[in-house]
């Protein structure tokens, strides 16, 4: 199996270092042959090749039975020419990566570590579905002679089809029901998308219960009952914002994984967290979102379940025991989180 | 003075009759002529006229010192070619409102109906300043041949000088802090409105403090610190959402005002909660929102400080009281609940 570690920026690389430990003991462990190759992107890119996504990096990820990336972006790279989420936005478009899946779970462990009510947040368990290779972040833009600035969003038929059919998908082997958000009393391509997800509901998963919601209302009911949600299903910029927003009901952004997909290629597996530049090189991170985003890239990409369950098993064990970063109250370093992960697995 | 009534659809009736008693009962104390008439908005208007926005509707609100609106909207006009949310956008553009002003305080009385912990969100004193005429609202859209759908968003360096000078303004007044909300990182508009913004700053108001924030991360600092924030500033569809997250945490949506404001002419005013089709014509939906939103009208609209303060305290005084509606944990209906608050007046 190859591997391609996109480190990137900020705490990116120490927390790669991290999941690269937890993932060779499961290689020793399960008797896989691991190959890790590790690849510039982001701010790194830029600063080392002054590319933010050299064609090397498109290249190994192509080439690749998974990408695991660290974070980019930071201040140190604000208002120049070249931008480190270019690197990232570059890598999605190359791949194909058209559905972004962030999962969350609140366990009464950790309930209590949110700023919402435990009665509120206690048993969340859903999915964001999020189309990641359309809409405003790929459309045309730029200004006019005037001085004005414009984006243009837009949506093909195509598109909306093969997210929605993704996530119908996943809402079967789970609780059955899809939310999906748009904001059709002012938009088109909102529009556009409610018609397309409404026909693909009743032509080929009609035993989904399906429901729309506006992304201003949205934005209230996950914070009123989260629980209501099972999958999320939604447009790249308004995934953008609510599966952010959501990230922190369960009380901890520095536990939480994603995975970005693709019809056959390999996926981008990547904690939710960004490279949080003020707390870089000083091992403080919590690599726990890294490796769980590792035991995504197991599952969904190389197929290996008992794997990825034996690393979700040892970090649920290693938070009930109260062994973490100084984020969830604990004393261990980023390495040392990772270490008690790996005795953990052992 | 005189006040142009559009109480729309849903409860919009209702709030509008209730808060219409009480602006009567201010006229009669304070010895003012508050001459009100009613007009015809969103599906309301679809139904009687086949239009959202009859001309009369615009002609009377522009010669008007002040217009208070209830809501529009409803699954009834769903799917249809006419629909109500065209009035409401129609009638901010005809009266040129491009800033729409939220304000939100927790007090202690309200502060345990919270979704949030109290200790988060006690104490938060905020107001949100949104973009009301430009972004992605009013720009071109449509479909192209091949079935795809479009939406510009598009913004003039204008647009963006005089919101942003009418949040700086309100900032003095209050702790001297701006937020300004964008997506720099992806979208060339939020590029330009950082521009701009910064520079206003800058050159007129450099007294104020101010920092930017990505729209995502703002989605999740407005749950994890809501009291960091003073004056809130974004363009119309990141304003669109924030405003409407922001508004649960409070505990009661049914509470709040909005103020929507142009340069010189009348403003518009109408509380945050939506038509709630569900419990319309029951006597049921609470008027505080619509009640303090006739404040705002008296205060920003006609110069009536001592008035608008009459009402607020009122208000005030009933809900610790708990006079209030169903929503409240009370038991009053909508009139009984205005029929309190013009009691407290008296
Ligand atoms: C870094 C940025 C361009 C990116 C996005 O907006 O997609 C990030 O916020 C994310 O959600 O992965
Ligand atoms: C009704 C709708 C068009 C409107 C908007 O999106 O502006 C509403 O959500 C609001 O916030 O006033």
């Amino acid at each position: 199996w190859k591997i391609a570690l996109l480190p990137g920026d900020g705490v990116g690389p120490e927390v790669i270092a991290a999941t690269k430990s937890v993932l060779q003991v499961i290689g020793d462990f399960y008797d896989h042959d691991f190959q890790f190759s590790e690849h510039l992107i982001g701010g790194a890119g830029i600063d080392a090749v002054e590319n933010p996504l050299p064609q090397e990096t498109i290249d190994a990820c192509l080439a690749s039975n998974g990408v695991l990336l660290g974070a980019v972006g930071g201040p140190k790279w604000d208002g120049q020419k070249l931008r480190p989420e270019q690197g990232l936005l570059g890598l999605r478009k190359a791949m194909g990566l058209y559905a972004n899946l962030r999962p969350l779970q609140v366990s009464p462990v950790m309930a209590h570590r949110s700023p919402l009510k435990k009665e509120i947040v206690e048993g969340v368990d859903l999915i964001v579905f999020r189309e990641l290779t359309g809409g405003v972040y790929f459309g045309d833009k730029g200004r006019n002679d005037d001085g004005s600035a414009y984006d243009v969003c837009s949506y093909s038929i195509e598109e909306i089809e093969r997210v929605s059919r993704a996530a119908f998908k996943i809402a079967i082997q789970r609780r059955g029901k899809v939310t999906s958000v748009d904001k059709a009393n002012v938009m088109e391509t909102s529009r556009l998308w409610r018609e397309v997800v409404t026909r693909i509901h009743a032509e080929e998963f009609p035993q989904v219960e399906l429901k729309h919601a506006l992304v201003d209302s949205m934005a209230m009911h996950l914070i009123q009952r989260p629980r209501d949600y099972d999958v999320i299903l939604t447009e790249n910029m308004f995934g953008d914002i609510l599966s952010d927003e959501i990230s922190v009901l369960g009380g901890s952004i520095g536990l939480l994984p994603s995975a970005s997909l693709g019809s056959g290629g390999p996926g981008l597996f990547e904690p939710i967290h960004g490279s949080a530049p003020d707390i870089a090189g000083q091992d403080l991170a919590n690599p726990v979102g890294t490796i769980l985003s590792a035991a995504m890239l197991l599952r969904h990409g190389l197929g290996l379940e008992d794997e990825a369950a034996s690393i979700e098993a040892a970090v649920a064990a290693v938070l009930a025991a109260g062994a973490t970063t100084a984020d969830l109250g604990g004393e261990l370093g980023t390495r040392a989180a990772g270490e008690a992960i790996i005795d953990a697995i052992r």
